[in-house]
């Protein structure tokens, strides 16, 4: 069986799932009766290609396809992955795994998107309860990494292990729920904070805006790279966690939340929300907003991933694991990748420093492939960068797909000069080029030496091969 | 009455708030009887020094003194910002507003920290009601810009005005809280999520890193930068947040939260806590977890600021009033910043790249000064770089001072010329040359064109002057 999910139900989350899965090279069968479901996919599947292949610096396997099927039997054929996303209904849930049952492989993870019931509750009655788990994803599903992974009691553990083995391939994050609960974990917080949130705009305490600008200037920061237990552990300062319990324990019982109180659910209640919100952003559209939500997503999980924490380090690894070998051509194609947004200024196009910064990028790939790898350099030895010469030839933007070619003019002892050339995938459009002249260090003087020996004896080879090349062409 | 701030108790909290005043130009006075408090402060102060620079590409006012007093009387003495962080038992609150209301000037502000109390309560008995308010930081108080305003019934909007404008010049975003309610807005989703944490736990649902990795890799990083109702306004789609509202009106209902069946504060709980938080990362100092928290707020600050969105918006447009113009020296400075850590690499130094963007922001700077700015570029017309040769002379490290000097060597019709040079602030030690060439270019056609008038002028003048001086050398 290759590598084919089928996607139960569309709408933004089935569509997220669906734009996941196709961009990490899986071939995608959907399934859903909506009319409309193939035009809303598009615009989700529009935002996750521009969106998603910006956290990576390697470049992402080849796009799978995406097939919408008439039939529920269809869509599962061959599929080993299978996300069930329809509405929130335990019924017509249990009428859709009935039917997923009679059609699929018998070891194919079924998982459920659901964030209302417990993977119990959907293996009642079910043909084979062992094959079913729950996985519930965040929107925006193509970008955040989290999904809640909650087996039932009759959940097998290949199934699990399977689940949690296909959700880190097409990188994300499987959190394993020890224990069935209502809502999960992180829904019980949202939940918690949206009755909260309720109150304070029914009693005139904040606004919509001043709500969100409570939450996105303050703990909204911490929480997004350390969390809650993280953060507070920090706070405690010296004395530790136990000192912050003990400051706030007492609050405990203090009248901070009236949550369990649960303000009605009406139209004027509704009206109040959806008023504020729309004096808030009514001025742009849901695609304008999308656009902003994903743009400043992926700059702050880039920035996150050169820090090497919290989401980023898990970009990171999943990175790693996409980097493929460079090839043995003439030049070498040293870098492929997408523009990402945090790369460009005000002229609106990527900054001459992120030029320099791609070139620094070939460099590294180029030392890779000699041998001048993290662990080279872990162990006290590297290449620095003594001069580079850049001309701007063309214009590149966020988004755009590009590549560098590489080839090695010198390698003679401590000296290695390169000769790069940045161009536009779509047309092979030449953008830029870079001379730079490196030297070996030691990273222990900080003074140039000669490199290790298998190192030297690769870089000598590559000077020959692309010189003789030159001559050839 | 110069710019002279008290902080009244120290702490991790007041240290804060003193590293926010001294840093932004302000004479700091404290007054905290803890014969500890000075160390403490000053490892407050390390890190905020270290930290809250790399928020800004413009250099902060020169930094103001901290002075530790040992009477509240000498602490406020000249203030007219007084921020209150003791300890919080009313009892104490109250004996030093007595003190502070004896000593302090009539029209200082007199700002709580307090998450506990509202500010009526503090006002209630005081000689001048007016002039309390609270002023709830969330910590780290030197980089996260949200301060809660809450004035009580008696405030004076003197106060509040006064308060907020201070609170902006020193960075912050002063949110005014309409109504007074415990625990004002923020805190009591904190609190909400707090229990509901507690809960999962105690329970053995999760752990407390896996409530951590459930909040940082989902619904944390949604929260940095939109906040709630923004989030869920967009995950309405285009049926908006209505539909949003009724989607998720029915779960108000349900048992998604356990919140106000308050967890019994003991120490069993206390040790499950502790004990997890400990093997989650106790083999970190609290320093090296302070460390890890700033960077990834820096880093994810400077990446909203680069999308100008969120608490980026926030920085960018203090930024901005912190800009001064360049002068008329030869060379002209251009550039004065900190190294920030989103600029290292593999090697532990600033990236090739980012000398690249450095002088990039150099030749922004130029251009600003003449008359090639914003308008001007937004009217149509820009220098774009052709080609840049950079020569690397020393390294650069994350935190560091850097300057950058500029000639214009050529300014001859659509042609400019730049000759920059990169040095260490400390030593004025030479890190990087760089010789750039740029050409003027109309934004419509993409094609180099003359500048307009005033713009050629100008940079034929500097080009003329530079000229001259370095002939005089």
């Amino acid at each position: 069986m290759g590598k084919v999910a089928a996607i139960i139900g569309g709408g933004v989350i089935g569509g997220g799932w669906a734009a996941r899965f196709a961009l990490m090279g899986w071939k995608v069968q959907v399934f859903d009766p909506d009319p409309e479901a193939e035009r809303k996919m598009s615009e989700v599947m529009a935002n996750a290609e521009r969106a998603l292949p910006m956290l990576y610096e390697a470049p992402l396997p080849n796009r799978g396809d995406i097939q919408f099927c008439t039939t529920i039997q269809a869509a599962v054929s061959g599929a080993s992955y299978i996300q069930e996303s329809v509405p929130e209904r335990l019924d017509l849930k249990k009428k859709v795994y009935a039917d997923l049952q009679n059609h699929c492989a018998h070891d194919a993870v079924l998982a459920s998107s659901t964030s209302g019931f417990k993977p119990s509750e959907l293996q009642d009655g079910a043909a084979r309860p062992e094959q079913i788990v729950v996985a519930h994803p965040f929107n925006p599903v193509y970008l955040l990494p989290l999904a809640e992974l909650v087996p039932g009691a009759e959940t097998s553990p290949q199934v699990i292990e399977k689940a949690s083995k296909i959700l880190k391939e097409i990188g994300m994050f499987p959190l394993h729920v020890r224990a069935e609960i209502d809502a999960h974990i992180a829904d019980r917080f949202l939940e918690a904070v949206w009755r909260e949130a309720l109150w304070l705009v029914k009693d005139g305490i904040a606004t919509t805006e001043e709500i969100d600008d409570a939450i996105r200037y303050g703990f909204g920061l911490r929480w997004a790279q350390m969390g809650l237990f993280e953060t507070y552990r920090v706070a405690g300062g010296e004395a530790g966690m136990k000192h912050f319990m003990a400051q706030f324990g007492p609050a405990l019982k203090w009248p901070w939340t009236k949550l369990m109180d649960v303000p009605e659910f009406n139209d004027d209640l509704v009206d109040l929300i959806a008023g504020q919100s729309e004096s808030q952003s009514g001025h742009m559209s849901i695609r304008e907003l999308e656009r902003l939500r994903d743009d400043n997503l992926v700059a702050m999980m880039r920035a996150l991933k050169g820090q090497n924490a919290a989401a980023g380090k898990l970009i990171l690894d999943h990175d790693a694991t996409l980097r493929a070998p460079l090839g043995e051509e003439v030049p070498l194609v040293t870098v492929r990748r997408l523009v990402p947004v945090d790369w460009t200024d005000v002229n609106g196009h990527m900054n001459e420093g992120r030029y320099g910064q791609i070139f620094s990028d070939a460099s590294e790939e180029l030392m890779c492939h000699v041998g001048a790898d993290r662990d080279y350099i872990a162990a006290g030895n590297s290449y620095f960068t003594a001069e580079t010469n850049i001309k701007y030839i063309m214009e590149t933007h966020a988004a755009e797909d590009v590549f560098v070619e590489t080839r090695v003019a010198q390698g003679e002892g401590k000296k290695l000069r390169l000769l790069h050339e940045m161009k536009r995938t779509r047309d092979r459009e030449l953008l830029a080029t870079c001379d730079q002249f490196l030297l070996h260090v030691s990273l222990e003087t900080r003074r140039s030496c000669p490199p290790l020996p298998d190192v030297l004896k690769a870089v000598e080879a590559l000077a020959v091969k692309h010189a003789v090349s030159e001559q050839g062409a």
